[in-house]
């Protein structure tokens, strides 16, 4: 997989006639920049830079000790050890392919992108002062929008098996959920079902599965906590396992009966469907050369037209090695997402589409779904919810 | 603990007379500032800004669908919610503290005070662009050196408790360690002892344990490979365990008797005593207010002047949440260093002491032990290592 990524990182710097990319980074396990995972695949102790030219060379300079490990790994051809200080080689190796731009992976608006610490940033104008390289950086954010954002077949297969995972445990929650259990319950019931299939969960274990019920919850982004499920509340959960290194991440509901009460109520079902169009409108117009605001506004607006407040949130994101992924989001034009909105829609991404609103008196309807763009339109990889489940 | 730490930042703030300390993050989970761990205790998805200051308050201000969480926490009085842009509020709270000095999270001395990426300072700077405050921004390495430093009484607990457990699974590891054994079946025996017990490794468990038989190893820094322990091989193991969140940090170094060998060859035997009488010099010497160079460099002069060649990194580093901890080292003054040589030795930290030589032809002897820095001296919390184990 690595070694598939490096040389798709090659092609990406020949597409964009970007001379060099550098990786700098220390301490990787304490502070580690997400590209670690993609063109590095193990840890170093100090400063440590890993190059990638769009000629194919492949270098790693680091700290003596850490030679060893990287050799050992095999995806650097040359692998230079310094003892005091990583300029000198440093500066050597930028002499020998005098790079036109620098890519360095710094961004403020793609977090992905965002892994060099101000720090690292500042030694490394230090070792650059009066080379004249210093003026030839740049951000390597659109280098690693595409390579992230490009899945490859393997990729895509792994994001579906995950996906399929996760489905799984979530026929099983259906049967598990019950007025009056807790939504620390629900959660410790859907970890157990993760440990024993030796999987991970997408993302930090305290907050997935994160489990809402009822309308005084918080709705998104918080722990499960000691609140009893009640009849009459809707339940949601959003939920992901990582399999093979790839991430699901998918949001489910289900609306829990009163005592006697025969079929949801009309409010519920109004807000449950209104969610299931939204998802559909966008999925509809979703393909290569949009751009992620035009997709976000599909949702939104149909939302708001049906007399609900808009999310407060992106409509959409990329998933893959991490649950967040990639650069281009569908999002709306906020300040917060930069850029973001007007990146093109690429072939071979993998968005989420999760729209949620509050049906008051009730809790929040929010469905996930996961779609893969194709050159014609998108594709779901998830099996969508089409109607609410009812405990 | 998370509350201890808050508090103890405050006396730290206003005994250096900084009066906010700000914590920017985003997206924690997947670029964890080391920080979050010390004084947040969760994770948020968009910019949020943990702020303390030398008065006493404690402000979050994070995105709306993080509020509820960080609220739960309860470690921050005031949390504030934005939905477009966290510049407003930032600059209303800003307007309110009217603050001389903001310490940031950014060092290019100090790793465990780098968790700033340069990403969100260029974003922290657009939003304070033209108010003044953009040139009340200082580095907060010093408030994180104090803060992770100076361990409390419970902190100091939790790294014996790692200590102790470390030290039985090294005792049981020696009935393991046999000639036609792999590194990789040892470091799996003591993997699968830190799950029955349940514990975590200290660091990437790739390299935790780190195994190393015989001349050819890598020595450090590498993970176990497929290599045969056999008879004449000097053998070392770098491991810790993490427990109640506080790591243990030790090695040990074995011999492994060729057939027929009755006693340990000279050359291991004086290698080895080195080694122990480095480490007693150079424990002899620490204690509060020397500096991390002048400790270094007993253990340093002391197996140079013996004939062998100095080991090729610092002497010492502080533990404590992570394996890497704290800011001053006891390390030469090599320009990969930067400032950290210089900084004093404080009453309450805890350091390895971990010199390192080769024998030629036999593998390399390294033991790893820890002390802590009292006022008059220092005192070892793990039990030394007096002779070489034999196997």
């Amino acid at each position: 997989m690595i070694k598939e990524k490096i040389k798709q990182a090659v092609e990406i710097l020949k597409g964009k006639d970007i001379d060099m990319w550098l990786t700098f980074v220390r301490e990787s396990s304490l502070i580690p920049d997400p590209m670690i995972d993609i063109t590095v695949g193990t840890h170093s102790t100090w400063q440590t830079a890993y190059i990638i030219t769009k000629y194919g060379d492949t270098i790693a300079i680091a700290g003596s000790l850490d030679v060893a490990n990287i050799k050992a790994y095999g995806y650097y051809k040359d692998v230079i050890g310094y003892v005091e200080s990583i300029k000198e080689p440093l500066l050597r190796i930028l002499d020998k392919i005098k790079p036109n731009k620098i890519a360095i992976n710094f961004s403020t608006d793609t977090v992905i992108a965002d892994g060099l610490t101000h720090g690292m940033y500042l030694s490394l104008m230090r070792y650059l002062e009066g080379t004249g390289y210093e003026d030839k950086i740049i951000s390597s954010e659109r280098i690693i929008s595409a390579l992230r954002g490009r899945k490859s077949k393997t990729e895509i297969k792994y994001i579906k098996e995950a996906i399929v995972e996760t489905l799984r445990i979530f026929d099983k929650v259906s049967k598990f959920i019950k007025p009056g259990k807790t939504e620390q319950e629900v959660a410790n019931y859907i970890l157990n079902l993760v440990r024993k299939t030796k999987l991970e969960t997408a993302w930090d274990e305290k907050q997935c599965p994160a489990v809402f019920s009822g309308p005084e919850s918080a709705g998104a982004h918080a722990e499960p906590t000691k609140r009893k499920i009640q009849g009459g509340h809707i339940l949601n959960i959003d939920f992901g396992v990582r399999k093979n290194g790839y991430c699901s991440d998918l949001q489910r509901t289900w609306y829990i009966r009163r005592k006697g009460e025969k079929t949801v109520p009309k409010e519920v079902h109004k807000g449950f469907n209104v969610i299931i169009e939204a998802i559909a409108r966008a999925a509809e117009a979703l393909k290569a050369g949009v751009q992620g605001y035009e997709i976000d506004a599909i949702a939104r607006d149909y939302i708001t037209s049906q007399g609900y407040k808009e999310y407060p949130h992106a409509l959409g994101h990329q998933i893959g090695r991490s649950a967040h992924d990639g650069g281009g989001l569908l999002c709306p034009k906020w300040d917060r997402y930069g850029n973001l909105p007007y990146e093109k829609v690429e072939t071979g991404q993998v968005y989420t589409l999760e729209p949620r609103l509050t049906v008051e008196g009730y809790g929040i309807a929010t469905v996930e779904e996961i779609v893969l763009v194709t050159d014609s339109g998108c594709k779901f990889l998830s099996k969508p919810q089409k109607q609410i489940w009812v405990i």
